[in-house]
């Protein structure tokens, strides 16, 4: 905390981290995945100035290993065949037991992100959690991964938890960005971690659920920049190489381009309009209130922003088909969805539109810069493939059927208030390395510990 | 939101704002207090580097317009006269009716705010809300704050809500200062709102209870700058002209402020010990954990730091002790309340330490450095005249009976979770222009509305 009277703590600390990344990388715990280090380990140098391209350096995802099959859920649910994976886009949906909470997921997928680039647990300088799945309405979640650095002697951490719906990720990824470019930041690293748990009553919102978190790490000379200046004209989807959306279901996404280029096709001169935006002149007249409820506009748009739609956004909703809605992290998963589906070169110059969104409401639009730089052992490079694992690892979850999935939803509501009990259930149901709840007593303390990798 | 892809919105509303300073101010609404305006009403430059001394410009605290006296308290609990009123510290305390509730509390405190500096409503382009009174688990207090602003035309707010017990205002107040000197910042003013309504069930934890928020705005050329650089040498109280800290009961400050002295003492050279620190040479050899329990060292160290406690601390808990714990707004209450009994030409120049505290636990010390213009007409001048009203507003509130005060949080317990509903109680009992909740419909709406000034 840069505003302290007395630096001499952190100069200690920093001096600390800086021996530990030079002198004992192999000190660290072993990670459960491909080892290699994304980011440089060693702290950076703090100027009086904003330092250059302020944004996302590594990126860890985690999600429940056990899922539900959307065509089981219709057939369970006596809907008709492509309600779900058709009407909503979802294919899979994850779901946690009452072995795993909001604690649990984040100090999991944080303990992920520091394994897989290897960095010293004090070479993080903040950490911030954005979630709307509140256990405790005063206690931070933040305050309980700090448990995970609490060997490394690290107790010098900035940052709590955030919320508003599900925008509660991109408001911890811009106070991190802004604590980076402030006269606050200590030259560490800041976290940035966000999710939630999706639970719906059954009925026709339940398959919108899902369950996940993700982790960032935020810091100068990042492959993936948050743009710091506008451009002087109303953009298009023609400036955007990539474009995503936070994600309640697939089909919305779909939708939400489509009407992306819409905007487009209205502001647009009369000659482009007739070439570019086919099918779309018999709705240039209508009133923008009565756009939003006409289902020939709808069908129109879809057709007409198909192609735009598979090339710039299709990617990006990998995960969130195959694991529904994890809120707070559900852009960061679709950011996570596109970099595992696209080549680095691909990606790289490119730049990403990102729409946020949380009820109530809060929303962003924004958009990340790729670094030019494609090759092997670049910062992009490394940070693509340290996600070309997602779908392996998707595919690596156990299928459960709608009964399982309906009995765990129960007794997740059963045990909600409950004090004094350990979870059922075994945790060799769990990925190897994931966190879990162990016990709640009974002054509701939870503890917790690790599946080992 | 300065890293939207496009900023026509914004330029346009910043030209706006622009338009309504210079040019109609009387088109405020009219305030509740004395009228004059602390900060310039014109957005500030952008700049690509840190802008100087960002800090605080203006603050405002609002407290319930009720309290029950705490010998009255101690009476009706049947204690021994001055458990509370010197064993704690607290001489009254403030409370709410089911009238009022976090929403109403943070609607009234930024309200008046604008009013008092009249400010253009569009002038506001960060807002985030620090609290541990959560009614909702996932809408932010700040997406109701929002409401405020419609009028205006003003959507364009960065900020949500940020959550870790009694710390939340502090990281609001450092995410805001971080904003002003990112590239995000858009030259607007950022605004911090913390306040909380702290109930205890009846018994020893009582009269700990409190309630009030605290709005501050926060931009460039402070009065009350967050001072940037560290010293380079461990600080001791005499680097501070006045010491703050988090309050949740006044006893508890006065031995914080010992312990600090405590520890200037152990770091002392031995001529400084003997001559600065009279009585506490005995207690040089303790072991640290031994001390925190020792009584007789808290008696010598209260009486060897009573001059201190006096000249540095005892002002700034003129609000706590007259309106209790406030949790994340009572570190703000304690600056106000300082700023209230203090001349300008004291304060001018001094350097304000600040122990901002969050069980679970967040915690900072940081401090402010006090502008040294004292003149009349000056930022800090117009700072502190804001809040001289202080005491007599304490004074105007009405004095309610245990038995009342115990009703009334009965009734609070009773309407919790009630739906469709109209609080009971007449609101000509809340101070004028205070907000409060009108309604709660079926499905937990919340609906406000406004005593007249």
């Amino acid at each position: 905390m840069q505003r302290l009277l007395t630096s001499v703590k952190r100069v200690l600390q920093v001096k600390k981290a800086m021996q530990e990344a030079s002198l004992s990388p192999a000190s660290l715990l072993p990670g459960a995945h491909q080892r290699f280090s994304t980011v440089p380990a060693v702290p950076l140098a703090k100027t009086d100035t904003w330092p250059e391209n302020v944004g996302i350096l590594a990126l860890e995802v985690y999600f429940p290993a056990q899922y539900v099959d959307q065509t089981d859920l219709e057939k369970y649910n006596n809907v008709e065949a492509g309600r779900y994976t058709v009407g909503l886009g979802q294919t899979h949906m994850g779901f946690c037991s009452v072995q795993e909470d909001i604690n649990s997921l984040c100090l999991t997928v944080v303990q992920q992100l520091m394994e897989r680039t290897q960095l010293p647990w004090d070479s993080v300088g903040r950490l911030e959690v954005g979630t709307e799945t509140i256990i405790d309405k005063s206690k931070a979640v933040k305050t309980v991964l700090m448990e995970l650095f609490q060997d490394s002697g690290n107790t010098d951490i900035e940052g709590i938890d955030t919320t508003n719906a599900c925008y509660g990720g991109t408001a911890s990824l811009f106070n991190a960005a802004n604590w980076v470019e402030s006269s606050s930041w200590d030259g560490r690293y800041a976290m940035v971690v966000c999710g939630d748990i999706a639970v719906y009553p059954s009925g026709n919102a339940r398959p919108t659920g899902g369950a996940g978190a993700v982790a960032m790490l935020v810091g100068p000379k990042a492959p993936l920049a948050l743009e710091r200046a506008g451009i002087d004209r109303p953009f298009t989807l023609d400036d955007l190489q990539f474009m995503i959306f936070h994600t309640p279901f697939c089909k919305m996404v779909q939708k939400s381009l489509a009407r992306l280029m819409f905007n487009d096709f209205l502001s647009a001169s009369s000659n482009t309009k007739t070439s570019l935006y086919k099918g779309l002149e018999d709705f240039r007249g209508l009133k923008l209130e009565d756009t939003y409820t006409n289902k020939d506009l709808d069908k129109a748009l879809q057709k007409a922003s198909l192609d735009m739609f598979n090339k710039k956004t299709k990617a990006s909703l990998y995960l969130s088909t195959h694991n529904g809605n994890t809120y707070t992290s559900s852009l960061y998963g679709c950011l996570a969805s596109l970099l595992s589906q696209h080549s680095v070169q691909d990606l790289a110059g490119s730049r990403i539109g990102a729409f946020s969104y949380g009820s109530g409401l809060a929303a962003s639009f924004f958009s990340f810069r790729v670094s030019q730089d494609a090759s092997p052992g670049s910062p992009l490079e490394k940070l693509v493939s340290s996600v070309s694992d997602l779908p392996k690892r998707l595919a690596s979850r156990k299928r459960m059927s709608p009964e399982e999935f309906t009995e765990i939803m129960d007794q997740r509501e059963q045990f909600y208030h409950k004090v004094n009990f350990s979870p059922p259930g075994d945790i060799s149901s769990l990925f190897p390395g994931t966190w879990y709840l162990e016990q709640v007593d009974e002054l509701h303390r939870r503890k917790y510990a690790r599946r080992p990798v």
